[in-house]
C-alpha cells in the first residue's frame, strides 16, 4: 500500500480532529477512526465514520427514551438474546462507512450485496491509479479438482513464475497501453501535445481485472455481519475474505458485545436439516445410524459430519 | 405532549453527556439532540443519533482521502450541481436517526417509505400509553368535494363539537375497554387479582387508530429528502406534514448547504412535461397559446398554469 | 368472507380468461388463480399473478440460454444444493402477486417486511368496508405467564363472553360513528344531506385495530420463504399464522421442488451455538454433559434440547 | 452477436412453447420473447419472462378484483394521471426478466441500479467466452474538453487505428495468457495434460475490462423506468445507451399506456428550479430577463435555456 505524501497528510489531520459531542462513542473505534489499514498488496480498509455502539441496539430495541440500561451485564444478556432469534431491527440502528481500496474483480463480487450505499472512484472521470493486484506466491493455487469454484494445490516452481510473470507483463502492458490512448500519464502529464487523448470512459475498457478501484461504503451493522458472514468464510474467495478478516476486528473494536454474539450464533453455529436433526438425536442416543440408513445424499452425510467434526465421513 | 418525570431525567442525562470524537460534527444539529420536539397534541421528534455533515458529501462525492475541500464555498458548488443533476449516491453518506411518538393511522402512511430501519413500540409486548390523537377545531375538515383525497371547508359549530366528542369518547371507550380486557392498568396494576388478562396482541385490537405508537426510524439523507419532498408538500395530510415540517427544520440545522439547494432544487421546483414544454416555449416568445391548442386535458393545463403562477386557468 | 355478486363476477371473469403464453406456467397454480381463499372471519388470500417456477430457478443459476435442464432429477438436486447452501440469487428469479383482505392489526406486522411491492386499500380516498375480526372462542387466549409475546390457557366461561361482547360493541360502535362523521353510509348513501361530512383522511382515526383493510402485495420467492419462514412459524402470532399458511400451499403449488427443499433446510431444520455445538457433539460421542458444564445460560440450554427433542430439560 | 447452434437451438425450443394460462399477456412482448436481440458488437438483450401489463397497473391502484377497468380510455387517464403525479407502487406492480450479454465496464456501471435480481455467470465457476467489445469507428471519441465525463470530437486517422490495435491485441493477448495459465482452452480442451491449471477465481484477473459477461437481470416497472431515464439519456455513456434503447422498445411492446406516459412526463420534460421560474415567469410575461438579473450561476443559466431550446445563452 503506497500512499502519497499528500494523501498522508489529510489522512492525519482528520486524525488530528477533536470535537465534542453528545452522541454515543465508541472508544477504541475512535482510536483507529481514518487509519488505512493495509490488505493484499496495495489495497487498504479505512473506517471513516459510524453511528452507535452496542447500547444503541438495546436501546433500540427497547424504545426507551434515554440509553438502553446503565447494566453492561443486562444488555449483554438482550443482545445474545437477539442475536440467537434472529432479530434483526435493532442491529440495523447502527451504521458504519469505510473506505476501501481494492481489485476490480474482488470490487465485482463485493458489490452484489446491494443493501449499501457505495461512492466508486469513477474512471470515466479520472485516471485510475497504476496500482495492480498480484498474488503472492502462497495464494498461487490450481483449480480444486473436487470444488468447482474453489482453490486446490498450491502451483510451484517454473509454472509458478510463469504465471506472476504473465500477471505482471500483462497489467503493466495494459496500463501503458492505456496512458498512450488517453495520452496522458497517471500523473497528469500529457504524452504528445499534438495528439488528443482517447476518452477515460473508453480506454478505461483496457485494464485488466486486477487493476485497484476504490470506494465509500456504508452498511448498518446486520447487513455488515451479513456480509462478513459469507465473506469472512473459508468458502469465500482468500482476496475478500482477506478484506473480510480486517472488517470483522473494527467490527470487534466498535460493538464487542454483537461481535462476541455473531461468533457464537453465526460464524461457529451449526445448521442442520430436518433430515439431518434425525441422524443427529440417534447419535445423541447412543445409536448407531449408517449414511444407508440416513435418507440424506452422500454429500449432505459428509456435510453434517464435518460440521460437527464427526469421523464418519464416506467416499 | 407529556412526558413522565423518569423519561424526562432519561432525556436529560443523554443531553448532558460530553464525548470526544474525531468524526465531524454537526454543530447546530448537536444543540437539539435527544430534544423532544412537540407534533400535534402528545406527539414528539427526538434526534437521538446522526453520522456525517455536509462535508462528507463532498468526501464521498470524489472519494477523497480527507474531508471534501477546505473552502466552504466549493462544496455548495458541488453539493448544488449534485442536487440538480439528480446524484443519489453522495446524499446517501449521511445518516440519522429519530425518535417519534405519532397516531397510528399516520405511522400506517409513514411507514409506506420503506427504505428506512425501523424499531417500533410493541403492543403485544406492552401496554400502549393512554393517549390519543384528537385534532384541533382549526383542523377540523370536510372532505373535499374537489378532491377525492384531500380537505375542504372547515367544519364549525355543533357538528364540530359532535365530531370531537365523537372522537373522545370512542378512544377513551376503547382505551378502557383495552385495559379492562388486559385486566391491567396502562400504569401496570391489576385490576382484579382473580382473573387472566388476555393477551396483549389480541387486546390491542379493540384500540382506535389515533392511538400514539412510537419509534425508533433511521434512514439515510437522500430517503430523508424523498420523504420530506412528499410529506412537506401541502397535498400531503395534514397530520403528516406536521411532522415533515418539523424534520424539515432539524435537515436545516444539520446539513445547511444541502437544506438550501432542496429548497432550490426540489421543493419550490417545477416539472413540466413534455407537452407543457410546448405550451411554456410559446408563451416565453410572446405567442397567444390557449388552452384549446395545447394539447393538454383540462387538468394538465390547469396544473401548468398553477405551478408558474399564470393566471390563465379554465373552468 | 362475504364478497359481493359483483366481485364475484369479476372474479369469475378472472378466472375464465384463456391466453396463450410462450412462458413457463404452473399448472398447480394456474388452477387457483384469482381464487378467494379465507382466512380468519372476513379474510382472505388470492393469487393475481406470478412470473417463473422451478425450472426457472435452475435457468438463473446456470445463466442458461434456454430452460434449466430437461431432467427433473438434476433441477431437484441443484435447487436443493442452492437452499442447503444459502444461495439467494437464484430464488429472486421468480415472482408472485397477492390480493389479500387482513384486519389492520395483522398489516401493521406484515408491512414490517419491507422487501416487497404493496398497494392498499385508501382510506383517504374511499370508505372502508364494515368488517371487523373477531377472535372465535378457541383463540381467546390470556397472556402468556413464561412469554411476554405471546398467548397462554385459553379464556373462557363469562370472562371469554365478555371479551367478546366488548369486541363486536366496540368495533360496532366506532364504525357507525365513522358513519356518522363521514355523514354517509359504507354503501354510500348519504346520512343527511344538510350537512358536510368529515374528510375521510380524518374520519378513519375513528376505527378500531381489528377493522379489514386489503392490499396487493408482490414479492419475490426469496422474501417471500422468509416471510412464511418467520410468519407461518409456532412463535408468530396465530392471526397472521393463519394466512402464512394458506401461503406455504400455494407455494407447494407453485413451485414444489423449492416447496420441498425449504420444509427440510429451513423450516424443519435447527440452528445450533458454537457452544451449543461442543454440547451435542460430547452427546453424539456417548458422553454425558449437565448444564452445569455446558457454558449455556438455563434459557439456551432448554432451547437447545427442545430444538432436537431431547428430554434433558431444566427448571 | 454469435451464438452456438445449440444456444440458437435452446432459444428456438423456447419460443416454440405454448402454454395456456388464465394471466394477463402482453400479445406484442410474446412475439419477441427469448428472441436474443443484438445491441454493440458481440451483446444482446433477451426478454425471459415478464409478469402484468398496463392493466394491471390500473388494477393495483384500484385494489380491484377484477381487471382495472374495461375501458382502454380510462385506464390510460389514470395511468397518465399516475405518472404526473409520480405514484410509485403501481408501476412495481409489473415486473420482467432480461438476459443481457454485456462488456464487463458497463456491467460495473449498471450494477449500480441496486433495486434489481441479478444472477451473473460465474468466472469462479466457468470459463468466460472469448468475446471483447471493441468500439466501432464512429464511437472512438476523443475526451470531451468541457464535460470531464463524457466524449469530444472523434479520433480518426492513424491514431484511430493505432487505438483499435491496441485494444484488440491486449484484449486477444490477455485471453490467450488467461487459457495459458487456466491450461485450458475456452471450448474446454486441456493445453498440457501434465501441469494444473490456476484456479479460475484468479486467472479470470488477466482479463481486460472489455471482456464480455452475462447475466439474468429482473427487475419491476418502476425501476426499470428509473434505470433507463438515466441511461437511455444523452448525458449515459454510448455503450450503456446502446442497450437502453433496445430495453426501452421492449417497454413499448409490453405497456404502450405507461411508455407513452413515460416519453411525456419523463424523457421529454423540464425540470426548473425554484430561481428558474422566476426566469420562466418573466419571460412568458414578456418580461426581459438577462442573465446577470437572473440570480442563476452561468451554468445553471445555460442549463435552462438549453432545457427550453431558448437562444439566450452565455459564454
Amino acid at each position: 500500500m503506497k500512499l502519497t505524501s499528500e494523501q498522508k497528510q489529510e489522512i492525519a489531520e482528520q486524525q488530528a480532529q477533536k470535537y465534542e459531542t453528545k452522541r454515543v462513542t465508541s472508544p477504541e473505534l475512535e482510536k483507529i477512526l481514518y487509519e488505512a489499514i493495509p490488505v493484499l498488496d496495495h489495497g487498504f480498509v479505512r473506517v471513516i465514520d459510524y453511528m452507535g455502539d452496542d447500547t444503541s441496539i438495546v436501546q433500540s430495541a427497547r424504545v426507551s427514551y434515554g440509553k438502553g440500561t446503565k447494566k453492561v451485564s443486562t444488555d449483554e444478556g438482550l443482545i445474545k438474546y437477539l442475536m440467537r432469534h434472529w432479530h434483526s431491527t435493532p442491529f440495523e440502528m447502527c451504521e458504519i462507512k469505510y473506505h476501501v481500496k481494492l481489485p476490480i474483480f474482488i470490487a465485482r463480487q463485493w458489490i452484489r450485496h446491494r443493501t449499501a450505499n457505495v461512492n466508486e472512484y469513477s474512471a470515466r472521470y479520472s485516471i485510475l491509479d497504476k496500482e495492480f493486484y498480484i498474488p503472492s506466491k502462497e495464494q498461487l493455487s490450481a483449480q480444486s479438482t473436487i470444488n468447482r469454484q474453489g482453490r486446490g494445490d498450491l502451483i510451484t516452481g517454473d509454472q509458478a513464475n510463469e504465471v506472476l510473470k504473465i500477471l505482471k507483463d500483462d497489467a503493466t502492458r495494459t496500463y501503458d497501453n492505456y496512458e498512450k490512448m488517453l495520452n496522458e500519464k497517471f500523473d497528469g502529464t500529457t504524452i504528445d501535445k499534438d495528439k488528443k487523448g482517447l476518452a477515460r470512459e473508453l480506454a478505461r475498457m483496457n485494464l485488466t481485472l486486477n487493476s485497484y478501484t476504490q470506494w465509500y461504503w456504508k452498511t448498518d451493522l446486520l447487513n455488515l455481519l451479513n456480509f462478513l458472514f459469507l465473506r469472512a468464510d473459508k468458502h469465500a474467495q482468500f482476496e475478500i475474505r482477506a478484506y473480510a478478516e480486517v472488517m470483522l476486528e473494527t467490527v470487534k473494536k466498535w460493538v464487542p458485545i454483537t461481535h462476541a454474539a455473531f461468533l457464537d450464533y453465526r460464524v461457529g453455529a451449526v445448521h442442520v436439516s430436518a433430515k439431518g436433526k434425525k441422524v443427529i438425536q440417534l447419535m445423541a442416543q447412543g445409536k448407531k445410524i449408517s449414511f444407508e440408513d440416513s435418507n440424506l445424499s452422500k454429500r449432505e452425510w459428509n456435510e453434517l459430519m464435518t460440521s460437527f467434526d464427526f469421523a464418519e465421513k464416506i467416499v
